[in-house]
């Protein structure tokens, strides 16, 4: 921690910010610049409050030096996470993880379709949302439980681990009994009631990042989750928001090597949300797998034009297969398998 | 409901757009350019699932004429809403309302101290949170019930009307009879399962505009509440995030005209959250007062640099003080009383 | 200056880096945390190259204390800096600056009919575009030269200093005789190379923030020019990008308080640029004023319909009048007059 | 082009408005909605002045249906364009184009040492800047005449054709003399006098986007180039600026399929600007080329840490090196060569 004093101080307030900080516990070392005084802490200062040493007369401003993620954070865990999904798969290893599966589950026939399309082209696990978060309530707003023992039933007809999206605290019980990976939306990453929740069960939790939020507040929001108990995060890159409209959001792949050396969580994409357009979807895959990602989701509908939510992102298990088959080879270049 | 066709698309594909449209309940009108050919509605368009058709082959885009809010929409609500918050004050009439308190409740001495203060000094409702969405795990995470139980203290002994913030679904039972305006933060403003179910309680809504979204998104999430049957929504500007540090957030005063000309509902300014620094409130409280909104959100403490949570942006009582002492001409100026 | 070491730096990594900041002329004290150490630079750090310190191994990085804007800065020259913009008008003082006139300068009877307009609601210059920055280079491109010689024409008539774009470094000489205030656009303001030369001028230069500059970008371009020796600059906000896609930009009236905190310069607002609608500009003007800005930059047109640019926000010259009515009595109010 | 109506039009603004659109040369057509009417236009309606048309009264807003580039638009050259770079090097074909070289010239072994690195590694081109756009008036602003001497030099030597930037048209013909490829930095992206210059030129141009433009800005930027009779134009993702700090800017590689859908031109991606990080170079650049970039731009220096500028974001030649030798076989993978 180090603390910068404003221009012209007095002795008394350095003295009471010196104080202020011992009193938290560390020594204060004091170095006099010509046009700033700076104070660092010697010692353990996370028991420190630094805003209100910020707020003390005399005090410019002060600087945080370590990240405040501590479960999430590499330094402390060298080693890359590795996360079963169930059925066998995993994330965070050698191989892959490709999510797929359509936008919403809308039936029987649709959903058993599009999983034993994605299963013969090689995905590990089915997504589908069964709760969907709408923009507008008078929209589609999902299956809702009808959905989850689709899901069910399709996992029993595969094999696929389930992936699928929780908006409430009231499904927990349900979802931690019913699904394999519980997704949290871009939208709840910061709904921290639930994720406190969230960190009380025992299911992997597929973690998207808010669309305005920071790497580090995502980072944080995984912390949320293991502070609670529950060190099994998937973190998802979705896209962020800014001021491009012709892409839904903008990918940050970027963000897949920042995350990657700041924690030893594993990272997945989402070029469908992430884009937008189905087009689009195969080249940012081939990017986020060469960028580093552990995995990708990926939405699959048998009839896409008809599909009740998203179905211009959404590929057809045809793209989906030829998706897979320029995957594989590329994996190999980066030291992946698929 | 336009529909734009794709260069060279074949007469199939222009004749199955048509009849798609038609068969959502419209008659169709075809316009010839020389590089595009657009089909436009004539009729009520609402039927049409536009998704869908914007995915038919040959179809470049739709694009949207009417704006997706309904309730919420001044088209069809010509006169302001005016929503009373309790002991006789109101929102969104020709006397401004000024909602004021400390970031967090402390205990009884703060939360006492604070409320007489701001009353004496002409504040309408006292804000104070007892359930606070922190950004660490680690971080204080406000007194909760017994936070709530000293706002209605503090209310008996003012007869100011309480505002505070709702974190979870599991209290609104208790937020309903305890407190006199529920307050939806700015990370939960797309808390689509927790909007519904306040669309379902009588109390007034104090909804914050998330930090990356758009108008439009903040009035449907405004709509989701008053399509359960809540109509009694009071929209908060805060800030939004852009790329500029200096301040916590940028605050969107433009944001202020935009929603009156757009919604019926009132709209208070947040210049506390706004900014992040307390000596930025005082201009930017009274440039929201000008800019047209009805009334503001400050943060106030009776000790800022012990506060538990953000002191760095909180008035003293003094400063309150001065801040109404100025407001009051300048309301005057835009037809506005105190 | 502070330097940040990495986890598990070496002794000698350690030493390396205490003598780099040695070798630049400053003492260096050394701070030892539980998790990272901190040296701070003891003296003037001004000679030390900052980036090359943080890529020394072991160094984790390197926090900046001071700005680096200089001239600029309010911290060495306290008082508000006033500028003269010709025939006796200021900005900066007591006396609010309104600078009004068309988007583009059309034709003598236009320019001639806005000026006398604006002159007699009580603006303090003319502004008029001759040289128009244009996204398209199919659209109008301004008359150019003959635009300068209407405006000088229309100065003659009505007294009013006049202000308008340069686009080249072609024309600076022209320019300076011709004009009296020289306006650089949002999208020149890195234009390096025309800062630097407008740097040798006289003329008072209104420098408009880019879309996406920060604060502080602003004022080293404002440094630029101050650098070069000409100290009459006069910063104009006129909104940044965000997401938001309903007004035009977002206009940023935060940056009033900050710029006048930072700097001595003056501050002005342009909320026809701003907001891009005519009817968002009384609002967001006197929202400008209540947050402290030194004075407006106000789009008028005596046919707005008709404009050859930007009509859409434009004023009538009676919409000005009555903005000016409104004004008057609101600048009272944060002490200053019109 | 469609119109749209405001609610409660009457039949004399209608029939303005529809007068207004076929004196533009086009015939209207109208469809009447319950809530909505629209105007489309058939025929050319490039003639029309939209503005003017948005400002009438009854009229909501006016909608456009194409896109505002003409020269750059693949609806209009179907074929990527191929352009050489000098020395029988070309950018937009099968085989990939790799620029690479310091980001300023600094003296005669430099340049040679890193001219010679990175041919031997297989570059297609040297870079290095001898003018630098630099956000402060105090820094290393480049060798300038010398730079671009050394640079011939360093083409002397190694038969790498030189691609540096412009920063003032005063230089264009000695650049024209020069160089081989002229760079346009992303902050003169809207300079529009220089793009209006370089249109005159008959030397490739490789455009940077800004930092806050759009796509299509970025393409009418473009436009202007090639309006002037210059058709050579290279485009350059280098990062857009968000709220996200952690890289120095947002490197937006979903722009990569946009532009290459919607123009014929070629675009190559700067990774070293783009996360501001050399360790983030590789992943990055892997990850550009797998979403279908047309080459890479890429910093390399023979002493990083001792660079005048933006050491913290150089390769090394030997990382420079192991970069290239990953590129190959994933070059193969999206069918290219390197």
């Amino acid at each position: 921690m180090v603390v910068v004093m404003k221009r012209g101080f007095t002795p008394e307030q350095l003295e009471t910010a010196v104080r202020a900080m011992e009193a938290g516990g560390v020594r204060v070392m004091v170095s006099t610049g010509t046009e700033t005084t700076i104070l660092g802490a010697e010692g353990n200062a996370a028991g420190i409050d630094q805003e209100k040493i910020s707020l003390l007369p005399g005090v410019d401003r002060v600087m945080r030096v370590t990240e405040p993620f501590k479960k999430a954070n590499r330094k402390y865990h060298l080693d890359n996470t590795v996360i079963g999904l169930g059925s066998g798969a995993q994330v965070g290893g050698g191989k892959l993880a490709v999510i797929a599966g359509p936008c919403s589950v809308e039936s029987e026939e649709q959903i058993e379709c599009v999983a034993m399309a994605v299963k013969k082209s090689g995905a590990s696990a089915l997504r589908g949302g069964a709760y969907k978060p709408r923009t507008s309530p008078y929209a589609f707003q999902g299956l809702q439980k009808d959905g989850i023992a689709l899901l069910q039933h399709a996992r029993a007809q595969t094999g696929l681990p389930i992936v699928t999206e929780i908006m409430s605290t009231d499904n927990i019980e349900m979802f931690e009994m019913c699904v394999d990976v519980i997704q949290v939306g871009a939208r709840n990453m910061q709904n921290f009631d639930l994720l406190k929740q969230l960190g009380k069960t025992t299911k992997p939790i597929l973690l998207k990042r808010g669309l305005s939020s920071t790497i580090e507040e995502w980072l944080m929001s995984a912390e949320y989750i293991m502070a609670g108990g529950n060190g099994k995060v998937i973190l998802c890159e979705r896209g962020i928001r800014t001021f491009e409209n012709y892409t839904r959001n903008t990918l940050d792949l970027s963000a897949v090597p920042v995350v990657k050396s700041l924690s030893h969580l594993p990272v997945v994409v989402d070029p469908s949300h992430g884009c937008g357009r189905a087009w689009m979807v195969e080249p940012m895959a081939l990017a986020a797998i060469a960028a580093g990602a552990d995995g990708l989701i990926i939405e699959v509908h048998n009839d896409p034009s008809n599909a009740l939510c998203d179905g211009a992102q959404s590929l057809t298990p045809a793209q989906f297969q030829s998706l897979m088959d320029k995957l594989e080879p590329l994996a190999g270049c980066v030291g992946r398998t698929l």
